[in-house]
């Protein structure tokens, strides 16, 4: 348990850059009770007015493209060459509901585990009314208070979680495979549309010649999107973790993004744009959460539904009747 | 203005077919005054328990694939051999915002509109949140209790107007334009997922030709789509309003689908389904609209947004506040 004192001192610490401390933050965001709730509302009031240069990269796509391996050579490569530090969060759709985590634990990018300049944090398991996206936002500002360079936040190409992103990153990198068309990887059009980087991983071996093909498909389907309001135009790179030099490419792209970005405070208007999403976002859940959590109203809305389901009940008239008996 | 006594003489004369009374009630189900709203709630609870054997059919597809002229034919077919009746209603996801129509007047279906068995209503004009799915069910209803068969329900396929469209059609038909790719029509491959027929729209002329090769795709995509619940498997059709036969095609592969649907009652399962959706909708939508007319909620958030977006306020603590505030 926490007191506020505490929470200040954590705080502190999260500043100075300590990784611990930053783990039990992130521990303490995540919890369900809510009295932490209350604690973790008092720490980000305390840390969201950091100011940083961070770069939020999100990187997507299906199961089996190799996320994990690309992230951990991408990771490698920015703390390697760069100097930089890296911050490595996941989003799972599926979290709220199995409680589990799409990195599983550290071993998945075990030479990334053992940077010092790096923190793999496995995905927060979510609350109510999809909780994940909230929690990863506030990791988000954790890491870039604890002095993060990069954060990259890794999510499922499948769900619901892909157009949340678009609040919480500045770049989205969807990962493809060759040789396999859309329908295929299961990717859903709509998130090919928010790509700024399409990254054909996995590019080596037999798989060369299919990759050339599905370049020029994806290529070709580019053209069918509508123009984007910032004016960049989305890119495809090959990447194969046996090609250190493909992923020098990566990043050569991802800083021609920011520096495009840059130009006429871009990021600040995207950022900017994405708080007031989030001011939105927020007063709403709290306030379906309070419906949610009045005293009596699930157990109702159940035998409710119930009857509407039999066809004893009417639901327009029952809705106005569950909300009217509340008050 | 009605009184409570008008109302219910209004109802029965619902159901007694009165197509001026139909005509009335839909626009008092429409209309945004306060007052018109507690009348129309009245005016469904006594309708709702209505039971029919209607068929609630959806049509979509981008501007210009032929909806009207499809309906036109589809309708004349179903009222001239079948001797059934037949309303088109027509959702607009714009109407919100312009107020307009997508049917625009009953001149873009004249014939169908001289016929006495058919009622055509253009697009309720939307409230807030997306009232415009709600007013839509409601309608739908009242056209139910006033003794239609089918009730056709426009809308266009490029809003998100047609994931609502699954909690109130039976089936849904995909209008699609021969020799143009998907991506071509603009249509989202989760709607092409979730039709129940594909109808090949325009089949004359030179069109033919591309049309085949298109029919070979869209049956190649259906393959990948996951394999339905129901246990239904996706028709494509041709159709073209210059061959009678076309359409008389369509309306024998509907009645398949019916005919489908009354196997163990899956029709009723989901309708019930259906039900339990709007029950969960109308409550959600309720309580929020209880929050957006709460007084100075909106002049409240409007100012919170212009500081959120200057960076002046963190929009988590900000959310917290406003809610804080209204209590």
């Amino acid at each position: 348990m926490y007191t506020h004192n505490d929470i200040a001192a954590l705080g502190e610490d999260i500043r100075k850059g300590n990784r611990v401390s930053l783990g039990r933050a992130i521990t303490l965001i995540e919890s369900k009770r809510k009295e932490d709730r209350i604690l973790s509302d008092l720490l980000m009031d305390q840390l969201s007015d950091h100011k940083t240069n961070s770069r939020r990269i999100a990187i997507t796509g299906v199961p089996g493209v190799g996320k994990s391996t690309f992230i951990e050579a991408f990771g490698l490569k920015l703390i390697q060459e760069k100097q930089q530090s890296v911050a490595v969060l996941a989003i799972d759709p599926s979290s709220g509901i199995s409680g589990g985590s799409i990195l599983g634990d550290k071993t998945r990018m075990s030479e990334l585990a053992r940077e010092s300049r790096a923190f793999i944090r496995p995905s927060p398991s979510g609350g109510h009314l999809g909780g994940v996206a909230e929690k990863t936002m506030q990791t988000i500002l954790l890491c870039e208070a604890a002095g993060f360079d990069n954060i990259l936040i890794e999510t499922v190409g499948v769900g619901q979680s892909e157009t949340e992103i678009r609040y919480m990153a500045d770049l989205f990198i969807l990962l493809m495979l060759p040789g396999a068309g859309d329908e295929l990887q299961g990717i859903k059009r709509g998130i090919m549309e928010m790509a700024d980087l399409l990254v054909m991983n996995k590019f080596d071996g037999a798989s060369q010649e299919n990759a050339k093909e599905a370049i020029a498909q994806f290529k070709n389907a580019l053209h069918y999107f509508p123009p984007r309001e910032d004016g960049w135009i989305p890119e495809i790179l090959k990447h194969s973790v046996l090609s250190p030099d493909t992923t020098s490419e990566v990043t050569v792209a991802v800083n021609r993004y920011f520096e495009f970005m840059a130009i006429e405070a871009k990021l600040d208007k995207l950022r900017a744009s994405q708080r007031v999403w989030w001011l939105r976002e927020q007063i709403q859940r709290n306030w379906m959460n309070k419906l949610y959590s009045t005293a009596g109203f699930e157990e109702k809305l159940k035998e409710s539904a119930q009857k509407v389901l039999s066809g004893e009940l009417n639901p327009f008239k029952e809705a106005r009747e569950i909300l009217e008996r509340l008050e």
